[in-house]
């Protein structure tokens, strides 16, 4: 049972996810983690994502990072993606993250910034608790 | 008692709010709605934050737009923050609200994308329900 | 029978894909079309995609513009992609869809040039006559 | 009694902060130094504001560089910012520094450049003298 | 005998000059106003600036912008300068203007916002008033 | 004989055709390899277009990457253009290839992006086997 | 007889074209006028170079400019660009103008600024007169 | 007696220098250098571009690069502009020296190619020797 759920578009984003791990175990907040690519694994990513119990999603993804989108299309569950720089400094996965067509929002944070996309789930998760 | 609080950093930014206020109302949400800027209102805004029962922001600004990131820096629930564009086609207000410090995040949705915001909005509200 | 695939991610594209369509119907090219989001309609774009027999796919989307790349990740026959164009020039459409991750390539053509993406599909439906 | 106060967001800024507190020994002029960050400190910040006698304030800051912008908002004197460069080159610094909103402006100088933040101050503050 | 010159590149700029001087009338501060080009009329500039009494300049100029540089190489007083916006959106003039070299520092304030750059002038004199 | 033709605009692309060629190789593609200049060795460049029997072309070139749009104006079979990155992080190659003029197409794939090229050449070849 | 020969990518490139002649008018300068793409009239523009008598080459093209590296690349004589703006307010253009490879110079002049490319091929010609 | 003049903004520029210096002699063409700001040493560029002989001005320039359009304002010759990069890959630079006003035209080449400069200096020396 976790309640985050923490997907990387590509295992050369390692050290971006260990950023948002460190800030969810620093809380004690349960999560999983998988490396799946909205591109090169799409069924498996879709199953993933349907058998998670995970309140919120992370996607972290590089260049045409489509991986954040992919997931909230696919899910009703807040869904929070951190761009990941290249050559361009993280402009094109930022703008691929960030300008999601209406009614499929993507909860976009700073470029390489894994922290503050586990700081953001924790933020909803203590709204949920208040509840 | 509004569920959703929209801030707008200026009137001018009022037709990208409309867009947030029509998903709003077409899924019955209360919500409450200030024009007040970071830079000419600080404390009426602060004011207005500790006040507000809400359980998301949604903060829209063009330019400089520390909006959302100050509204973030006041309240632990989530903000989220919609760049408006202008001459340089929201680019400005994408990068000020996106590439918040460690710590302070704000969930950044795309530029002049007021009905994404609510969306968003709508997400983390429903996960709060299904609790 | 199609010998290509037009789709667009949302209606509004409309006048991109008609600079596509007259080129293909100058050249007498057979085509289907349809308007399917890669956010929107992830199962219907599926089947569309799996179901269809054209040789070429041209898919045609704006802001954060995932559809050609989950085709691509659909199909293993030639995706063509065109951006189109909004508040940032269309830098973050062609962003999204030609920085696709190894294995998976979408042929991005310019900005709005629906009438490139035919050209491209004409070109690669010659080679196949020529065979 | 310093005539200056330089504000640093981050103690990651201290490089470029050395580059303004070294124009200014060489010249001189009287200096407080903090590291007070606009999201994290917000009260604090505010209470050095107040408090400070300095004539001019020089904030260094990067990525969505809110603090100098929140300081012109808290204080009559002018305010001097030094966008920091990251992963965009120091653009998004840039754009959140000098974007300021009508009525709120700050005198933005350029990227990494704490020496000319000083020089500037130096100017105003000769100005001052020669009344 | 005026507090403030106001130098415009062009004529072609007198709709962000009108911003600046609408705010300097309205609280009643002297001002010159010339239209000289850094590079159409270099020794005209030079003497304009050298017979001025004024304490601050704010230079306006779009595209390569090396006005307020020039005027700023040329005087010990602090010189604002505003970018106008172009078919790029205003970058090329922002980045003329903000990326100074080391020792001739310019305040370079928002794309268009003569208001701003009158702002910045009013805070620089009322310092003086204080002394 | 060979099914496609790798041309690099310079010597110093090296590092981008091997990531190509790997791809090609691994999949028992047989391709010809030449370094040759749109600028430099016009020319030449006409003589090996013309003379090839490819089926396809990769052209990879930096900066003001004439050489894809070079040779598709010089061959009706389809040409993949890989922008090489520089100072700008390879946004000027990336123009430079994709936004070809109406009616000479070129398939632009992500910047550095050898691979991707190889891959796009391998679905053009498998659709004229299955023809 | 002409000494400057003004060749355009495109009859869309008019506007422009016609800034170039107005100056060359005006001083009194004989000049050609040819609508050639180095796309999709390559022979036609090589024969065009090889037979003109101008000092001076003025190249003018929008997108994915080629045009006048390909001229530099046919002639010895020195070649002046001229980007046209489009969707990305003419930097495509530019970096396809201006980053040419080592050895094949053309000299740039300000995007849509037919004029300036003019008043240079002036300067050119009366430092030929002054010999 | 030097046909060409080199002026370099700074003396961090020299890299880029040498890169126009080698090309110059390898052909055997005479040449001054100086290292003169058009921000810090007006005066003595002004005197250095009025009583120089040379046919060609080169003058390389990073950051907000007002060098070569300053010489361009004091002679009749041609200058050639070449911009050095920084934090933002040069287009600060880039954009400083090409977008001219009317009348004042710099001949841009590409971001770091000093050698570039020199070649297209070379091309409009050999136009004069063949009057």
């Amino acid at each position: 049972m976790a309640d985050v759920a923490i997907i990387a578009g590509s295992a050369s984003d390692e050290h971006i996810v260990e950023k948002a791990r460190a800030v969810l175990k620093e809380n004690n907040v349960l999560f999983d983690y998988a490396v799946l690519s909205a591109h090169r694994n799409p069924d498996e990513l879709d199953e993933y994502v349907n058998s998670s119990d995970a309140k919120v999603f992370i996607c972290i993804a590089g260049l045409s990072a489509a991986l954040p989108g992919v997931v909230a299309s696919r899910t009703k569950k807040p869904v929070i993606g951190v761009p990941v720089s290249g050559t361009l400094g993280g402009l094109d996965a930022l703008l691929s993250i960030v300008q999601m067509p209406r009614g499929v929002p993507v909860a976009c944070v700073g470029i390489d910034n894994g922290a503050n996309a586990a700081h953001l789930a924790l933020k909803i998760l203590k709204a949920l608790e208040t509840e």
